[in-house]
């Protein structure tokens, strides 16, 4: 049994989807951020940097103490392994594989995820990290467009690769973007949300909040997920 | 023969640090991201994010063309695979190894990057971002420590995962911030630097601008690393 420490975000839908793909059983903890479910002593002994999602692998690859994985990449990259599926075992596929995932880890993911914090949660009137995120989002989406326009999927069949930049190409609505001046993301994008894994990943119940109104959060709220009591848990 | 298109900064020491950790035979291009190296669809077709470093492995696992691989993580894990170093076989510290890798390719690196980006490039000013990019450096620093307080390594042995984290801890001098509260981090980062390939993958010819001056670039320089001319490329 996996246990997975979750919210219906970009991340955690890539760990729901994956689990759904490849048949792990695994069972869902409904974490709530705004909470601070995430500030705990016994969640950071399952994930030191306090993020979601996380899981804990009851039956670990290689037997032992129940394992925990933080990271969705590194999250993604394990239950390849364990599973045997979707990292593909060809080596310039795998490489591809790879080096997408990584593209999301490192850019898709985080510049995308800084232009949703100034244009959702930062105080406003700051035209120059706005202007700053939103562009580097159209260009990582030209990137996409790019390599969608040669292959049906990033390392050519499906993989571990889409899993991570799908939730993300999904996200851009709550930022006020669309996939209309790329028509080959859009196209990857319909065939992969087709999928029975990925509606069940992202059923109604984990439904992401995927409007693009500004969130109203209290003092308190705002600082578990952005202020003083994320940035000192680490020290507590 | 591998192919490196290499600038001296911390994604590009991570290369040169494997190579030359694991002995592959290897030939440095040196890119000149001010003068626009970067941007060429040449360069492009190498890798199509047009960030460096990026390789092209004349010799790839499981034969056939050159395979060019992008983003410095992509590049590890497969001179890991190639070489069959630096990534643990164990599948727990395995697993290590690729969480803090993927640590450092999702946060430590791009929000330490976002750091310097309003630190030393961006206009002056703006005590929101600058804020907030320093802080989460801090706190990833805290993380950091945590993890090196309990094992020498990342993963308990050497691995991708230092290798990956290193040059950026190296780094946090250009944003005016020290190792003085992270005790394990700086054993660990003395341990490293120690290393002989350590010391060859970081020696003066690439050595680093780890100054924390401002630097005064011309307005097409900046274009090529933050404007116009970098945003438009993927267009091109």
């Amino acid at each position: 049994m996996i246990d997975v420490y979750f919210t219906p975000t970009p991340n955690g839908h890539k760990v729901s989807i994956m689990l759904e793909e490849t048949g792990l059983p695994h069972q869902l903890f409904a974490m709530n951020m705004l909470e601070g479910d995430h500030l705990t002593p016994e969640y950071r002994r399952i994930n030191p940097n306090g993020r979601l999602p996380a899981i804990v692998d009851h039956e670990p690859i290689g037997g032992g103490a129940p394992l925990p994985v933080f990271e969705s990449g590194a999250i993604l990259l394990y239950l390849a392994e364990k599973s045997g599926q979707l990292l593909p075992e060809n080596p310039r596929r795998r490489s591809q594989a790879q080096q997408w995932l990584m593209w999301q880890m490192a850019s898709f993911g985080p510049m995308q995820g800084q232009a949703h914090h100034f244009i959702r949660y930062a105080p406003e009137g700051q035209a120059y990290p706005v202007e700053r995120y939103r562009n580097e989002t159209l260009r990582l989406l030209h990137v996409l467009n790019g390599r969608l326009g040669e292959a049906d999927y990033l390392a050519e069949e499906y993989s571990i690769a889409d899993i991570a930049a799908w939730p993300w190409t999904r996200a851009i609505r709550a930022i006020g973007l669309t996939l209309d001046d790329y028509p080959a993301v859009a196209d990857w994008f319909a065939r992969i949300d087709e999928r029975p894994a990925v509606l069940a990943g992202t059923d109604v119940k984990n439904a992401a909040n995927l409007s693009s109104a500004r969130p109203v959060l209290t003092e308190e709220q705002w600082s578990n997920l952005f202020g003083k009591n994320m940035l000192e848990a680490p020290a507590r």
